[in-house]
């Protein structure tokens, strides 16, 4: 049996849970890789058309639709709100950085 | 073509990115659930055996490995850390709500 810094035993129940949330994490990450690739694409193009970074109306629009599929899957819909508000956090903070990017002489 | 609420027009483009966007979210939302239905087994366990809520040689462990895996996949390491501690801080107080709830007289 695998122990702790501590020396306390993990018991073999924690150990098949962690297994799975490595696999499940693993899985995020890359999901959360292409959906960056993705966003990368929209500020470049919004950066382009001189399009506004954020666009309130479509994330409220996205958080109604999450909250949705949150409630179906057994998520609190609470925290599927506060995960897109961190991620398009995120996204705006590339979007200014490209926006700014392209607007200086080059 | 799709206007915002300003009337501006929404390119084709856009909407196609958009669309990307939407299915990659309903499956982080879809992996969350299962991960956070693993952590909610996992902090019936803890609760049950008498384990701390939160394993901080465990995360720092998890945060080395998503690095690299973000690495891997062309993601920013800094925001894979920020994400795992957002999942982690959530995982935690659920596990505090399960021992809390367990140790008060039924």
């Amino acid at each position: 049996m695998e122990t702790t810094a501590a020396g306390e035993q993990i018991p073999a129940e924690l150990q098949a849970y962690r297994h799975t949330i490595d696999n499940l994490d693993a899985a995020l990450i890359h999901i959360l890789a292409e959906r960056f690739r993705c966003t990368q694409q929209v500020g470049i193009l919004k950066a382009h058309e001189g399009l506004p970074a954020s666009d309130p109306e479509r994330e409220a629009r996205q958080i109604a639709r999450l909250q949705e599929l949150a409630q179906e899957a057994g998520l609190d819909p609470v925290f599927a709100e506060k995960f897109l508000k961190f991620i398009v956090a995120e996204v705006i903070r590339h979007h200014e950085e490209i926006a700014a990017s392209q607007s200086q002489p080059s």
